[in-house]
């Protein structure tokens, strides 16, 4: 019975690493279809968020088999539980990057971001990836330091955050109402997705040392 | 086992009513504490997002001692692991009411929402009353077709967000990029909390009648 946790486990954490793949991926094209700005991709990242769903589905009806079948206890049941709140951050980091290229699409042919905020948001974006390779790297290796340190990850997004609202609150500010609304949605999404990384990471520490980060 | 199984859901479903009597009164008393606007009551949806929290994590316990001790399969499985989706559910309408309250305190002592919209937002207000008071109702009294009736909530609730947009973008729009920005967040976080209260009530039909709405 142990052994046979331990694999479907195993198989669990696999689907996760899949979908650590895939939110990156996903970002990292939202990122560049906004900034380009490029619709096909912009297009390719919508269509893909319903495969980055489809994995969630399959880690749930995997941890339900699982449950059923083996009917966990203690640490083990732990972990199972803990796998399934990853699961739902993935797939949370899924709909961000969707929201992103939904975003971008908006405004087409135009781009939904001034140039002023370019820079800004290439670094947010360098940020989402950098988590979200973290993430995979982490659940791969189980290497609970490289998830930790994604809390630093997080604070960087939020400083990028408010410059975002700085600019946008200064008096040179000249984009207009509808640049100021996509910026701050867009802000917003982009903290999001670091957020659920973070969580992500905290889970990571867990499954690899069964101790919960303070 | 069978009427201990059944007395542990039904104590976590009443977890889950006071959940969402929680999130309800948190929102209702969000929207006052931004229209008014109103201080106290602002700083007090916000300290009391740690109850709503506090609920989740004992839905959270409860629902793994469950799965510990009574090794649940099947239909049983299925019921308890949607119950801890609900609950995760009711926990992000909490932090939403929260975000509500935050938004309207950071403007103080001015009010983050223009006259022009205190109509849309109230509007939406009562929308978020009417889905909180439902799902809370759905629960208690395992009304599916209460809880089906969401949808129609969440119709109105998506077209009032796209009132918003109108309005903002507008030519009309004197209010500038401040309120743009309050009102874009704003307006975000109640359809957000109108699509969570869909999934509890979606959940509460499977709970009710076994069966996964189309």
């Amino acid at each position: 019975m142990r052994d046979e946790f331990r694999a479907d486990l195993g198989e669990v954490t696999r689907m996760l690493v899949s979908m650590a793949e895939g939110v990156r991926t996903a970002m990292r094209d939202a990122t560049t279809a906004l900034l380009a700005p490029d619709e096909a991709l912009a297009e390719l990242v919508i269509a893909r968020d319903a495969e980055i769903n489809a994995t969630y589905r399959l880690v749930e009806d995997r941890v339900y088999s699982l449950l059923a079948q083996q009917a966990p206890v203690a640490s083990d049941l732990r972990l199972v539980l803990t796998a399934l709140h990853m699961a739902g951050d993935l797939e949370r980091m899924g709909d961000l990057a969707d929201h992103v290229a939904r975003t971008a699409r908006r405004r087409l042919p135009g781009c939904a971001v001034p140039e002023v905020l370019t820079d800004v948001f290439r670094q947010m974006g360098d940020i989402a990836d950098r988590v979200a390779s973290k993430i995979a790297r982490a659940l791969s290796a189980a290497d609970a330091v490289a998830a930790a340190r994604l809390e630093q990850d997080d604070d960087a997004m939020d400083e990028l955050h408010r410059t975002l609202f700085k600019i946008m609150f200064s008096s040179d500010w000249t984009e207009g109402t509808e640049a100021a609304v996509d910026t701050a949605l867009l802000g917003r999404f982009y903290e999001r997705y670091a957020d659920h990384a973070v969580n992500v990471g905290r889970h990571v520490v867990f499954l690899v040392t069964g101790e919960a980060l303070g």
